[in-house]
């Protein structure tokens, strides 16, 4: 490490309060030390007590990074209508989700079930002994699990959730290693501090087990528990939804026939069944609508994330997760996707904006919540690809970027209108925008 | 569709200005308008300009979701030491990252190479004519493709990107389909715009080719072009980051011995490797520092997402992102993650904030941007095996989960003591909390 690096570098950092934090960074960091602490005090809320709230989220918390917290109306589904929360930061997508509702609104809106809610957790552990042997003692060691367990599960079962089967996983070619993969109900909560606790005590119930049972023989005494932490993998809990309607009810869009339309979103589909390279756009589509309601919901967008992709390439091949048909006139449009949400516990309660999200919801439950949110991708997914088989997405992206950049650079209405204009047939970039309005200053 | 379901739809909303929508909203949701429209606008930045920008990113925005900014700093990366900016709503996150920062400083730090930039886009298209004489005009396809581009690229050109191979791909089971995969290179922004502009360009230009080529017979001038438009799924714009030092430098962990560390490390990362229920939660913590950098840099993690997990699978099964092993002693953990990333362009110059994370971050370009965020990203997930591995995560998480709902419910710092005190062996959760205060009211 050079002088240079080393002077970067700090000792105690965490123990800064918040002002001491910033001071160090801008004075390290920044130029302009003095006004780079006052912008960022200037995204703290005005309230400190408010504030101290948002910055216990995380550590080092410094001040708010604000995201756009947007509204999608019209969202009907399975007959209720919706103003669906949105935090996103990219440009179009609420446009799009809002423009699809408004469309299926009037064409039935979206059918939504869930079709399962377990969520899962694993115990990891080595031992020297044959899985023959485990899976013998494997009622008595769940017996054990689940008694030692109780006091922790007591009241998640008063709710009408708790710990569902326990199974032991082996794989084949990895000597030693055996999983405990336990299924639970989490009810409305996400639960992860509920299974991550259930599955520390399962931990030590199995070394309790295997250090005093009887069953076991003195030299097979010894189990390593690896690691014991819930899974974001959920493929259980799954919800479906879909629209439909005939074909000729979709209408002419734009100058292409309802005919036309139907058949190349079908195709816009298929391809993304069969190319990993468009099923991966094609989800990141989906997973727009899906996140932004999400994120202004307080769940944990990373765990959806990881879910839904590794939920698409399940069979072996990375495939779109929404699915298309044309069936005796009747074209249908549909997700399934596994979201593991919650509207209690988390940041569901502690977050205010995630709080008055889910009041905007009308309170809706762990269900409801995780049909509005594939209902969303759904239309969101609906929007981008009639988009793309239609006008192709640049008309419509490039305009917003390009009011973007205006607004950025302090452009006046009529320079606005100008540039409307000039840019209709032109690539939109900062630098090109920056010299139009040099070029064309500001009317007298 | 009930009446009162229909009472909850609007036509015109996006029509309306900032206060109307928000007035809508309150008053047809909420219990308590006045208070939710007061609350809603609190989180408004104060300049009026800069409030503008922000809602300018997205459509039908009401206010902001203030995510927490922090940082993490002694994050060593090829020498230099960097305060990582990391924009993330789940507690532990910054805090792993940082003592897993801190840990490396002082064992070399992060190697990070980038392996490759290479953008992809497609375009999409239907043709009734066979695979091989397609191929036989690919060469004239390909010249009319770039010269008819030439304007929009002339400007990426300049700056050392641009166009790069341009290939036929077909799908054998899939009649009638034919792609143009088309490799870009586009610098230091992130090229969406540039990549679907050109595109769009291919799409016109195929369009042309096929209704004017004297090569092509009359009966198959008709194209169908399906769709234009990127592919978020990069995985040739590869970062490598990686950790290593003598295992017996790892120092004891706890009560664990170095060499007991590192082979629970390995066998830890050896399990997500093989188990998809542990791989997706495993991938899952290398995101949690990955996305952070991601937003607080203006770039979008939903791309991010989409393609880190597509390439967990790319052999058909889903695996672990990173890798372990000990050889001769030396202990060496290591991610390998597709990043799409940008520095200019997009939101990169337009968010406030994001403009200030890549000016801590001393205003690296986009391959140092995709080395740091790989080195975020590999010391999240090196801290959160190590947690789980050791103690569990429980009990950091358990704390921050406490100290948050005491926060909210505005504790005294006698009610926080005593509450961390009573909580140390029990199972946190809002309600316990709430109730605790109860019975222990704040001293006098």
């Amino acid at each position: 490490m050079d002088s240079k690096a080393r002077s970067k570098s700090i000792v105690g950092f965490s123990k800064l309060n918040k002002r001491g934090k910033i001071k160090w960074i801008v004075e390290n960091f920044f130029r302009d030390p003095e006004n780079v602490m006052h912008e960022l005090m200037s995204y703290w809320h005005r309230n400190e007590d408010q504030q101290k709230v948002l910055d216990g989220f995380s550590e080092n918390t410094i001040t708010n990074f604000p995201m756009p917290f947007s509204v999608a109306p019209n969202v009907v589904v399975n007959g209720k209508t919706y103003c669906v929360p949105m935090v996103i930061e990219e440009s179009s997508v609420v446009a799009a989700a809002s423009s699809a509702a408004k469309f299926w609104m009037d064409r039935g809106g979206v059918r939504a079930e869930v079709l399962g809610t377990r969520k899962l957790g694993q115990v990891h552990f080595n031992w020297d002994g044959p899985a023959s042997m485990l899976r013998a003692w494997l009622p008595e060691i769940e017996r054990r699990l689940r008694q030692e367990a109780a006091d922790i599960v007591a009241n998640m079962e008063k709710r009408g959730g708790g710990i569902k089967e326990i199974e032991l996983v082996t794989i084949s070619t990895f000597e030693r290693y055996y999983q405990l993969r336990v299924g639970f109900e989490t009810c409305d909560s996400m639960g992860a501090n509920f299974i991550n606790t259930c599955l520390e005590s399962f931990a030590k119930s199995l070394d309790g087990f295997f250090a005093g049972s009887a069953l076991v023989p003195e030299h097979l005494r010894s189990v390593e528990v690896i690691m014991s932490i819930l899974s974001n993998y959920t493929p259980e809990c799954l919800v479906r939804a879909r629209v439909e309607c005939p074909v000729e009810a979709l209408g002419p869009v734009g100058e292409m026939s309802a005919e036309e339309f139907a058949w190349r979103m079908n195709t816009a589909v298929e391809i993304a069944q069969r190319d990993p390279y468009r099923a991966v756009t094609h989800n990141k589509g989906i997973l727009n609508g899906v996140d932004a309601v999400v994120i202004a919901t307080g769940n944990d967008f990373r765990a959806v994330e990881a879910c839904c992709h590794a939920f698409a390439a399940k069979d072996g091949q990375y495939r779109g997760l929404s699915t298309c048909s044309i069936n005796n006139g009747i074209f249908q449009f549909a997700v399934e996707l596994p979201l593991a949400l919650g509207t209690i516990g988390g940041l569901t309660s502690l977050h205010p904006m995630a709080k008055r999200s889910l009041e905007l919801l009308e309170q809706p439950d762990a269900e409801e919540l995780m049909q509005i949110t594939a209902a969303t991708g759904l239309l969101q997914n609906f929007a981008a690809v009639r988009s793309l088989v239609t006008t192709g997405i640049q008309k419509g992206h490039m305009k917003m970027h390009l009011h973007n950049i205006l607004h950025q650079l302090g452009a006046s209405e009529d320079q606005k209108n100008r540039a409307d204009e000039f840019f209709n047939n032109r690539t939109v970039s900062y630098n090109a925008v920056r010299d139009f309005l040099a070029e064309h200053p500001p009317a007298e």
